[in-house]
């Protein structure tokens, strides 16, 4: 492991921590919550994740000059959509997925209704933990309405639903390139892109430092879903902890399939310095660590 | 019919009117959303829902001296809360409903998926509602911010999905009126009172005003489900456009089944009382509109 990879390991090994402690008590203590809805919500926070978008958002506040600490609770908001998200996906009229990350999904221990109630409550929840924000740090109210703005706008129909609903119709058949490029940048990248903006906000960056952000965001998201294509072709079973051909098996239309494996991997390495790029023409104070994860993601295989 | 009936009835008119032209506009034009995302989202959006929660809104902010225009992006965005809960509530792993208001459900036009992303993009788009609001209206970030705090709260896992929950848990049998209590001030009352306290927001309200609209939702709340009950029991099926004895036939828990038919009438006369009492107690500039409102609400039949 050379010197870089055991700095970006460590690094989000830390932040995961951070997070995590942070993710169980996202609930105000105070509050009545029942206890069957509060097991299935914290059940899947708390399922394993990679916390990706979590530590995308530290590091973009990290990297404009701001704490870890600040970025949390828009980290953390990030986190409850990415989850509400995947029960959703899981369910029996979606996916019907019955494990995610080796565990029986929310809908195969809670039942479907309580499934579908803990994905509404995370969603619900995390523009309460944003709008929090403002009296728990110093972050600006006009800052923080813009972080929900931007949240609900690429969370919502414009952007992650609407990915999700053009995959769904793409199963009867994604005919091109670009209707295939426009299911990844809003069911992964929009997402991505806001957790990178939502830390840069916290941090208070300026809009060219929110625009090198959104870039860098914008490409390491469908690097990222290329490489899942590539690893769900040529990755190792154990390593990954899933099957790997389920695309070809369940006949799904992916980059490889239009491209073929030697382009998708020149696309991950191309898309991958594109966005280390963008983020070094806009001379971030502190920009060494948004770089390495980058580094990190092209290069992993699982 | 009464003079006060008829003012009443043409105040609901016209807001209804403002608020549906508002709802339809609700989505930015320069957006792209999948047609298909749109017509759903927008079938139940318009599926002539009686308004309610938005007119409440109207009616609060009016109240406090503001204007109708300013409380309107709250209005929509508890009247895109209120749909979504709909969608979802109605699905087959909830209580499984093909048709409402007359019209086959929203999972029955567009299927399962489709409604419960159509649900999803209906709850997410609210809060963006919500927060485009300081933009286009002279609404303090802090204020904003506020009301984005209190329906993240009130609608979610410590409101109006809580009370989801426990209704779904209560099928296995309520034992006693505390249990049917919990459910419905946070099924019904938590987003009405919401929907009054955003529309003293939306019009600069002070904390005493705020705590009346408050005391007024919570009571008007428990009064409109009890009187939901009693229409259930004692309604005409052709005035109500649904079946009665529904709740006898699934053998539900309810108000009357508790206290019979006598106290619940008096009861919901007399929470109606107390609310109006908690309106004009606390000196609103114009209170007339809510305290009609309450009586049209404990009269209505159907």
């Amino acid at each position: 492991m050379t010197r870089q990879e055991s700095q970006v390991l460590s690094y989000i090994q830390e932040n995961m921590s951070l997070i995590e402690e942070e993710l169980v008590q996202s609930f105000p203590s105070q509050w009545v919550i029942p206890v069957e809805l509060k097991d299935a919500m914290l059940y899947s926070l708390m399922a394993g994740g990679k916390r990706l978008r979590p530590i995308l958002a530290i590091a973009a506040a990290e990297a404009v000059g701001g704490h870890a600490k600040t970025a949390l609770p828009a980290a953390c908001a990030i986190e409850f959509i990415h989850t509400y998200s995947l029960i959703h996906d899981d369910l029996p009229a979606m996916d019907n997925d019955d494990f995610r990350r080796g565990k029986p999904t929310n809908h195969r221990v809670y039942g479907e209704a309580m499934a579908i109630l803990a994905g509404d409550g995370l969603l619900t929840h995390a523009f309460h933990l944003l709008a929090e924000m403002a009296m728990r740090y110093d972050v600006p109210a006009e800052r923080v309405l813009r972080m929900i703005r931007e949240l609900s706008m690429y969370a919502g129909p414009r952007g992650m639903v609407g990915g999700q609903v053009a995959d769904i119709l793409g199963e009867q058949g994604i005919t091109n390139i670009a209707e295939l490029e426009y299911i990844h940048v809003h069911k992964t990248s929009d997402l991505i892109v806001c957790a990178l903006r939502a830390g840069g906000h916290a941090a208070n960056a300026n809009e060219q430092q929110l625009d090198a952000l959104e870039q860098f965001g914008y490409r390491i998201g469908l690097a990222f879903q290329i490489q899942d294509d590539i690893l769900d072709l040529t990755g190792d079973e154990s390593k990954l902890g899933k099957n790997t051909q389920s695309d070809v098996k369940a006949e799904k239309v992916t980059y490889p399939y239009f491209l073929g494996l030697e382009a998708c991997e020149t696309m991950v390495k191309d898309l991958t310095r594109e966005a280390q790029k963008a983020i070094l023409l806009a001379k971030l104070p502190h920009p060494e660590r948004l770089l390495q994860l980058a580094d990190y993601l092209m290069d992993r295989d699982h």
